[in-house]
This record gives C-alpha cells, structure tokens and sequence, in this order.
C-alpha cells in the first residue's frame, strides 16, 4: 500500500463524534475525555526493522530507546507530560534473551528520563522481523498551575490546528543529517514544550519527524494557512557537514526526517526558546524564500532506508 | 527467544512503585491513577501473522477483528467498560488499499460492539508480514452506579490474584476447539464480566486465552491457591466433535486455547452466568478430578500454528 496519507484520510473521516473524543483526529495524540471527569491524551506509533531502525547495524537497546522517544516526541507535540506507556514486542525467533532485556531497558530507560514508566503489553514471537509498538498516554493538568496558559476546555491551544497568520515560525532546534545517528538517540522536546507553551503566545505546535517540509505542510494544511520559510535561518545541524552526498544544507534542513525538533507558531512577543525561522501568511501553501526568490517547497522526508 | 514467561516475570520485577501504578503488574489490564484524579485502565495485545491468524487464510476483517478483540477481552477479564484504543499497522508492502480497510474496519466494527472508538495510531509499510497492534483503555467507574460491588480505592477486586480457598470455579462457556474458526470470531464477554462482579460473590477473575490448563495455573499462582478441576463439569464445545485428531475431549477443552471464555471464582451463593467446573483449594497446584482420580494438571495450551 504506497498511499499511506490516503489511508490516514480515510480513517480520520470515519471517526466517530462522540462528547468522549472531544478534539477531531489528526493530532500527534488524540484526547480522551474520560467519564466526563478527565482528560488525558493517547496515541501509539511503532518501530520496524529496516524502516526505523535496522537490526543488524543498531543495538537493541538504541532500538527500544527510539520506540519510546517516538512517543514522548508526540508527547512534547501536544505539550503533555507522559503519564505511562504500554508496549507490544514481535520478536523474531533466535532473538536472544539478553537482547530482549537490552530493548526493554532502553524503552525503559527512555521513560525514565520523563517519569514514565511501561505499565502493560504484550511479546510473543514470530517468524517476522522484529516490530515494537508503543502506546503513551500522557496528561496536561497536572502540570497547569502558571495561570498564564491559554487552557480552553482543559485542552492547551497548540494543536496543529492552531496556527496563526502574521505567527512567526519557530523551531527548537538544528535540523537535518539525523540518519548518522541522532534519530535513534534525540532527547523528545518535553520539557521544551512546557516552556514553550508557559509564554501563552503559541500558537500550532509540532514535532518535525517526517522532515520540515512535510510537517510544515501538515501544519498549514490542518491551520488552513501559509507559510514563508527564511532559507538563511534555518538552523543546519553540523551532522549535514558530514554527509557529503552532494545535496545541499538547506536541503537536507528541510527533507531529511526524523529531528524530532518542535516546530511552532508565537506571537512577535514571544520570548521562549527556539529560533525565527519563517512567518505565516494566508495564502495556503509553504514557500522558500532564498536569495530575494520566493520558492514553492515540494513536501519530501521520511524515506529513510538502511 | 523461547522463555516468554521468564521475559514476563522479569519485566514484572521491575515495575516501578509509584502511586501512579497502585496495583502490581501481572493482570490483563494494568490500572493507572490518573493525576491523583481518577482511576483508568489500560494494556495492549498483538495479533501477528502466522502465530494469530493466517493471512493467506483469514479475511482482513477477521484478522482485524480478532486484533481489536483481544484487548477487549482483557477489559472482560478485568470487569472494566473499553473506553476507546489505538491501533498500529505494520504492513506488507504490496497489500492491497483495499485490504488495509478491510483489516481497520473489522477492528472498527468489533470495538463499535462496545462502543469502543479507534482514537489513534501509526500505519508503516516494511518487507516484514502483517502485525497488528491494539492498546486499549478502560474504566469501571461509569458503571459503579450499583452499590453492591466489591470496590476498594476504586479497584473491583476480580484480580488475578483474589482467588479465595473454598470458592466454586466457575467458567462462562464451553471450551476447546477454537482453532476451527472461534479464535477470530469470539465475542468478548464485557457485558457478562458485568454481570458476574454484580453478584458481589466473585473473587479471581480472568480470560481463557492461553488455554484452562495455562490460565487457571495464572489465576492459582497469582492468588497463591490450588484449584481441582472436576473433568465431567468442564463444558466441551461442539466444535471438538469435528477435530477429528485421536486427543480426548477433555484435553481440548483444557489445553486448546484462544477460548476468550471467563474463568473465575465466587462463593457458594453465586448465581451468576457460568458453569461450575471445579474449586478452589489451599494446597497450591492445579489437579483434575476424573473418574475418581486426582491428577495433577500439565499446562498446555497456546501453541496455534497453522
């Protein structure tokens, strides 16, 4: 199946309306009215050989590390705090025991990091290759006690619908050249995102996975705007020096996947952390601006191969 | 790896203890205090080609619905109303759109059952066969209302571990023979969990997936007690009739597997649904009484290949 976001579509336009899921699908977690008592916030993403990660080159314990910090990522997207996470493991037969433990204790590990712990799951073994799946499950409330968030419904206000035109476009970081190491062992934008959040002046927040000019996209598809990026200021991670694929820095900021930087909108009095890297504007579609020249930008990333 | 049930011990001890977790690892479900505020569950199951299911035999809607209905019957398991899940699809490359739909609508329809909705999730395409997996979350307190049931701090006490010396055991339906289709088309016994923790009576509750034999040795273990089956009580299905190779009846019922029947103790004044098949002892062990004859009971069980 090639047309994966056709089928993302499709199931985003069966889900059902009901006071239980109180915001639309399309985020990095759905919320969860539970009971009409609580919100939390869940969502699931997963970890396959020879898409995320490869067996033969990573060790197992880098492998479970990127299964959790695949998670706690959307956890910073939503700007939650992880509450807990369970974990199903398709391990491949012959796997031995001690490489078992090494995936567990880097998924656990990767938790610590956030007080989350692995609650519940599953293993069972297969004649597959090895496949991780991950669920999280993560809460705002706890953590809502500066008066200054914008809290609507128990809800913060940066979801990826959130954007707004004359926001500045922010990212918490350097990008591109992560498949030389850093997209198995980034540290998920959590406690950035808190601060980011605590100015009141963002407005859409997401995590860069898929590449810049593919979650840029996401984010003005589902804000129904535009954005201008700046080509001189967005931030090249010294990795792309060390690429030398003969592709450009600017190209490999914007296609190469798996920062798992946030990328966000704020007003022009924002202080927070992160670097100005475009504006939103409202003509839908995202554009380059490079050298006086105002580029369309061809969403591309994520096709990381080993 | 073949000794899951070591993984399974090992991961246990390493649970964390946190007020956010107030009840140990080890049942169906794990429970979740949610912000101090209020009580969930939550766990998750896979389905895997060629250990759950067959793709070159079973529908995707099948598939799919036994993949959904997995975790369901955890929420049976533990007496608990599903809430809502995520689903993660790892996919061969080449499956039809068509067959991806199918797959997520058998999921959608078997939690629409129970008014559960697919919240979120992860699609990825790999070299790798089909693996399917579910997260499910649950709550009981919706349906406290009734004041006859054996709550504390929020928990039913039909845990695996609740088990008491001289109760009756007791199991919803007949057992045996699933392999014949059953494993993919049960319908989870949420609504008579209900109906058993009504009567106030039960003590140790649990799903027969890996088999009676397997399962009541959980049950026995965790509730430190033995429990005499009575061979000639154990309801045998019809389907057994048509296995046709040379093992006894009562070795399906006890050993096949992927029933998803209730298995669970409660006292004498029990009037519940469910047949009595046998009691619980202070002598730990699990025997069956036939004939006359006390044998011990080897556990089998959950080895489906096809």
């Amino acid at each position: 199946m090639n047309a994966e976001f056709d089928f993302i579509d499709w199931i985003r336009s069966r889900q059902p309306k009901t006071p239980r899921v109180p915001v639309p699908a399309g985020d990095d977690l759905a919320v969860l009215n539970v009971d009409g008592e609580k919100t939390i916030l869940v969502g699931a993403d997963q970890v396959l050989d020879g898409v995320h990660f490869d067996s033969k080159v990573h060790s197992p314990e880098r492998i479970g590390r990127k299964a959790m910090n695949r998670n706690l990522s959307d956890c910073a997207a939503m700007a939650c705090w992880p509450l807990a996470a369970t974990v199903t493991f398709a391990l491949p037969r012959g796997l031995s025991s001690d490489d078992v433990k090494q995936l567990y204790l880097g998924i656990e590990a990767a938790g610590a990091v956030f007080d989350c712990p692995i609650v519940g799951g599953d293993t069972g073994s297969w004649d597959g290759p090895l496949a991780i799946s991950v669920a999280i499950l993560g809460s705002k409330s706890a953590h809502f006690s500066s008066g200054n968030l914008q809290v609507s419904s128990g809800i913060c206000n940066v979801n990826r619908n959130a954007l707004r035109v004359g926001d500045h476009l922010y990212v918490t970081g350097p990008l591109g050249g992560s498949i030389l190491g850093r997209h198995l062992d980034f540290l998920p934008r959590v406690r950035e995102a808190q601060k980011i959040i605590a100015s009141g002046e963002v407005s859409g927040l997401i995590d860069l996975s898929d590449g810049l000019s593919r979650d840029v996209g996401h984010l003005c598809r589902e804000s129904k705007v535009g954005v201008e990026l700046f080509a001189e200021m967005i931030p090249v991670h010294a990795d792309v020096a060390r690429m030398e694929d003969g592709r450009s820095p600017i190209d490999h900021a914007l296609n190469d996947g798996e920062d798992y930087e946030l990328l966000f909108g704020a007003s022009h009095r924002y202080a927070g952390p992160g670097v100005r890297i475009g504006r939103v504007v409202a003509e839908r579609g995202v554009w380059l601006m490079e050298k006086g020249e105002r580029k369309p930008v061809v969403p591309r990333g994520w096709e990381h191969r080993w």
